[in-house]
């Protein structure tokens, strides 16, 4: 898939420079390989190309065996069975970015190297677990999981994670948008609980300027449903992100005078915080023209902190989201816009650098993203 | 494209340490996915893992859409419709490496990420328009262009381009080199403006050992033409680059003492250069041994200048090249080896760090270019 | 090929912090593209994504012609004609990892960019001799070759490489294990000889943590075996490697006081040692599983020295292996366990970074690999 996507920012900042800014480029640029050359074992290996890092990123890359009868196993590096948002490929979504439900940086898995399995003991049930290896960034202003092929995780440890689908009404493939579909209903229950295994020491980090440390534990807790029907499809999930740091952070954050947490961490320690999505399409013109609407958010249970442990935001980051997109031929070519209104921001966006002075913690500012797209 | 190339570099530099050395590595390994799953939508996405940089470089990846009866519209990252040598394939050109008219440290666009638009009103006239995002290298010895995938520019800017190609004869192919055609002759007029889009500031540089600066604006304009009849080819081109610095460039450098200009820029804040090449080729033996000769030059309009304004050359920095290549199966398979002359030289080779004491400005070095190529 | 593995190694080494870890990541990615368009030119280019490093690695990357009647020539980055351990491929190894007599760390050529021409006058004889432009990294406690493409070698030389294979029984695949095959037996010597170019000086290196420094010539010497039976296979190898450090290296050396040698150089500045091989395996299921058994070693001619030129450990090092191969599908999908112990190690394994105390010079370590393999 290729995804040439333009992306404009306005925010309401306060401080010197300009807030706001725009920048064109690849989003995504994915080759791959797959096949099989032995009964029962398939895989799949992607590389992308793509955004703004010089570095390629290893996706996909598992091989599966399909020669048991109760299931399949797959090993290497894959999506962990979380969240619908994550799990549905970027390919596929209603939105030109995917919403915070299926965002790394705040308590989402994404890809990460382990083994899975995955059985179906119906058409209406659907379970899958697995035991991953997986990395985290050691920034203390978000819960941002990474693979250990994908980008360069500061720490690691074992994930334990699953996932089960109810679908009453049969299955239906991972993808937002329904192009004249039989009535479908899913709802997903997901969890994972992360351990820290204190193979990298925290001494062994590089400070910089965002707030810094280890997590000992992390637990994720979710929900969520889909629904499609005719033109019509909606989206909606629930997440509960539980992370603690680890006793060798909380002496390094002392020793530093920061008793009263900082970023994400509260004072005891902790990051905690909900995050919630709703999304719904119908298209207009039938498999060609959607209308899309939206609404996600991150809400911390302890508001946010400064280095000096004082909270300067105790608002939900809440994002309206409004959009067209148009279907050359459904997923395999469109494209896409997406208006993205983003108030009291625990995170904002700085067009690739190209902001000079980007939304602060509990600013605002307004997004326009117009992306390409064709899969070959 | 694979191509294996030999390097031997022989400097006539004052100093210390030896002005010569060599280098046997991989010019270009080109990796690429082509093809089209919907009807007037075709892609092209390449990319790159030869030369000595260890990060992968992404090429042509656009989109095209064919289904207008008035013309094609790309979406992506392209070569900007300006000079001919730029737009003719690496692995179509007569000599190993492209001359100055073609090389984007010089003022020529290079691959960048926009929207094209080309229209074929007839067999005897092309033309084509877009608009980029266009970015630059921070030297002032040079006037760099950077594709936002490939390298890492350090500032971006609008760019709008075109070019109309006149084909009294009909049209041909952008290849290098004649076996054995039919008479064909082409004139291109091709020009752009780039502006400074003002999103990152001088601020963010890092200083290294050149000097560094921001331009404001760049035009280019240039005018070549091609002749084609039966084993026989030739080529030429001239352009004329007008590069501005921004304010705070102006500020910066006069805060450092420098009031006089610097690398290519005046004391007036202007890089202003004019490129020329000619080159021609004979097939000794048809479709087999060619013989082929060019000359291609740099004049800066106000000579270059060291740290302190000085003028430290005055002349034109000029190439004379011979070469043979040998041909097993057209551009597909072939040896080429050029021999370059190059006398009171604005930009020196040193083959890719093999040379301890390369060119100074205005002074001589000779290359000896072996190149192996083989297309799949 | 694809190769998830999981490592689990586990020290007995003095000092603070857990000397034991373990990790599981993408041992090989590797993608690549082989043909012909041209009648007698063959090439194949392939690229890893795997291992931790974020740079993709370029691998086999060369142009074949067979149009001589005397033999073929080979031009790109390719392996060296030298040990069979490192000429058969990862794919086809019988424990997880290559022994010491096939890595790059020990004075084995692994691929460089060069020449190479292969003649085989009979079934009985194969003879191969190259020219390379061959790099080197700069540590001083190994002799570890690099290629141009691959990584990034600190300097370079020339290198001058053969081997003679003589199979009296007839050719056989370079491949370890065997499937129900005819007796076969081969004997291999081989040998390079390589130059510094002195193209870079050593005040271009940055110094780290370990001994660094510039070797003047490096010769290898090496003598190996395989013999293949039905569902029995077995291989040896013995290699002697003879380094001497650059003029400039001495010098460097003496003026920090190092005059007693550093690394694997001793007080007269060379770097001399010996590699041994043998390995065996039976299939107890025949082409489903192997039970695989080993030894190799590595042990300097003057013993390991640190900073003070004393004397650190005068052992050889030595591993004692034994594993389990599973074949779904012969080479092309299996799953690999091989159990490494290791006694008086001069080079330790901390599961990439994630053991905080890996091995010091002659002490012991034990590792578990355990690696799935599919081919596409």
């Amino acid at each position: 898939r290729l995804q040439p996507q333009y992306r404009l920012v306005d925010a309401d900042s306060e401080g010197e420079g300009s807030d706001s800014g725009d920048d064109f480029f690849l989003r995504r640029m994915r080759f791959y390989i797959e096949g099989t050359l032995t009964e029962n074992i398939y895989g799949i290996w992607q590389v992308d190309f793509g955004d703004t890092s010089e570095d390629p990123e290893v996706k996909d890359a598992f091989i599966n065996y399909s020669g048991l009868s109760a299931g399949e196993i797959q090993v290497g590096n894959m999506n962990v069975p979380y969240s619908r948002e994550l799990l549905t490929s970027s390919k596929r979504q209603q939105f030109v970015e995917r919403t915070v439900v299926g965002d790394h940086n705040f308590g989402v898995p994404d890809r990460q190297i382990g083994i899975l399995y995955t059985a179906a003991p119906s058409d209406v049930f659907q379970v899958a677990a697995g035991v991953f290896n997986a990395g985290l960034e050691s920034d203390l202003d978000k819960v941002d999981f990474e693979s250990r092929v994908s980008g360069d995780p500061d720490y690691f440890g074992k994930m334990f994670a699953g996932r089960i689908d109810f679908t009453p009404l049969g299955g239906f493939k991972l993808a937002q948008g329904a192009f004249g579909e039989e009535t479908k209903f899913g709802l997903g229950l997901n969890g994972f609980y992360w351990d820290n295994d204190s193979d990298a020491g925290f001494e062994d980090f590089e400070a910089d300027s965002s707030p810094e440390g280890e997590y000992d534990s992390v637990t994720g807790l979710g929900v969520d449903a889909a629904f499609r029907s005719g033109y019509f499809s909606a989206d909606a999930a629930i997440q509960y992100t539980n992370a603690e740091v680890t006793d060798g952070t909380r002496d390094f954050l002392s020793d530093n005078g920061v008793t009263d947490g900082i970023g994400f961490v509260n004072d005891e320690g902790d990051a905690k915080f909900m995050t919630y999505m709703v999304k719904a399409g119908y298209m207009i013109v039938p498999s060609k023209l959607e209308f899309t609407a939206g609404f996600s958010a991150l809400d911390l249970d302890d508001g946010y902190r400064d280095a000096d442990g004082t909270i300067i935001s105790d608002d939900m980051d809440k994002r309206y989201s409004a959009g067209l997109n148009y279907f050359f031929n459904k997923h395999d070519a469109k494209i896409q816009l997406t208006y993205e209104i983003g108030r009291d921001v625990l995170y904002a966006n700085d067009a690739n650098g190209q902001v000079i002075n980007p939304a602060g913690i509990g600013e605002d500012q307004n997004t326009l993203f117009l992306q390409f797209q064709q899969v070959l």
